[in-house]
């Protein structure tokens, strides 16, 4: 009856990873928090209402300090003493920029967004964390954070966007290397090119298999895998080499 | 006859830049514009009025878009319709905490400072940039910033200062693809642990070797070099098994 915490859950990966949640058997997932930075989303709303009980909406802007204190205090109450076990930093923003480097106006907000709430969120639920059994943590990125496939995305307009998931990437190395030590595991994983609205339609998948292949790795992680970047197993994304982009393994810094 | 520009330039390893540069024959270097925040420094204005008029001094806070603008304005009149040939973007913040991530409290100031004030400069000065012969940008990295090396550097306590700089380094990748085209050459470069303020008196090297060294990798370099990430070559730092941590070659992000 392990519980969870989902930042950004309003939409999109975030959504689709509570609702994946909701419908595992209780025996796996016990109390689902989902977060948001307003409280009325009406497909996260329904979710709630047709969880009995399982699913509970916390209000919780991730860029702000003192909202993030008051979901923690929230957070304390409903899991009634009880340790949270795995916290999923999901909420995030992409810039689009068609010009490139030279349209790029908003890389300190993307940041503040993408690296620094990450860390203040960890900060504040970490008492929690350490209560919990699992003391799992993980960062959702995208191997456009990667140096290793600079190549690959070079057409990708989105330039704030890949310098802050490189800058969490190296949050979370030293994230792992920190609370290794008192048994905590602490993953960065590609999500894969998903189908919502930061992803856009043309996307490779739908958001359900992104979630359930992310939850895959979730649930199946431990501290032999801390401090890596992994990336989803979709099996039949095997290219002409015989190279598959969602190949479930470590995604190369 | 280049010309340069380096920024932070009132101390450390930018005012050692400043006076290497400025000990090089004028066939070699011509223009040194350094810039600094303040522009009270003892030790760059004695460098400003022993240079016979190559020194200029240039007040400039990175952190500030409208210091920027006047700055560039100021430059362009003293380059006189010619261009700018090199770019040192040197000027930086790191921090120090004692407990790691959890004193960990200036994540975006540091962050503007040595990332988006990167970004706002080069953006600025692109117009002498792409007027200038030699069309070089430098950005002063470090090998803290690298992932391949976070295991040698763990126990350094600058998380903020490790994060922004592997941000900095996917900045400089985007740089390179895409001003490649235009003839630029945009390189990360690492200096090595200097004894300076924020090196402090136990680190490795004299500030003037860094900054020699720095020199001859920003003097040798061209399109051929373009969005990578150089080691400082100081021979005698080999350790038992023969490697040398100042080798002179890429650093693996």
């Amino acid at each position: 009856m392990a519980s969870y915490l989902v930042t950004g859950s309003s939409r999109g990966l975030g959504l689709a990873l509570v609702s994946r949640l909701a419908s595992l058997p209780s025996a796996q997932v016990g109390k689902i928090i989902a977060t948001a930075r307003q409280d009325n989303s009406p497909q996260l709303t329904e979710l709630v209402n047709t969880s009995s009980g399982r699913v509970e909406l916390v209000k919780l802007d991730v860029t702000n300090k003192s909202s993030i204190q008051e979901a923690a205090k929230l957070v304390e109450g409903k899991l009634q003493g009880k340790g949270l076990d795995y916290l999923i930093n999901n909420a995030g923003l992409m810039d689009w920029s068609s010009t490139g480097l030279e349209g790029m106006d908003n890389l300190n907000d993307i940041f503040h967004t993408n690296v620094t709430s990450v860390h203040n969120v960890t900060q504040a639920f970490l008492p929690l964390l350490r209560k919990g059994e699992k003391k799992v943590v993980i960062n959702i990125s995208t191997t456009l954070g990667s140096f290793a496939k600079a190549e690959v995305y070079r057409q990708s307009p989105t330039p704030a966007y890949k310098i802050s998931k490189a800058a969490l990437n190296m949050l979370t190395v030293q994230y792992a290397q920190q609370y290794e030590a008192e048994g905590f595991t602490l993953l960065a994983i590609s999500p894969g090119w998903l189908r919502t609205d930061l992803g856009s339609a043309r996307a490779d998948l739908p958001v359900e298999t992104g979630a359930e292949k992310v939850l895959d790795i979730v649930q199946q992680t431990g501290p032999h895998q801390n401090g890596k970047f992994l990336n989803i197993h979709v099996p039949g994304w095997e290219n002409a080499s015989g190279n598959n982009q969602y190949d479930g393994e470590e995604v190369a810094w």
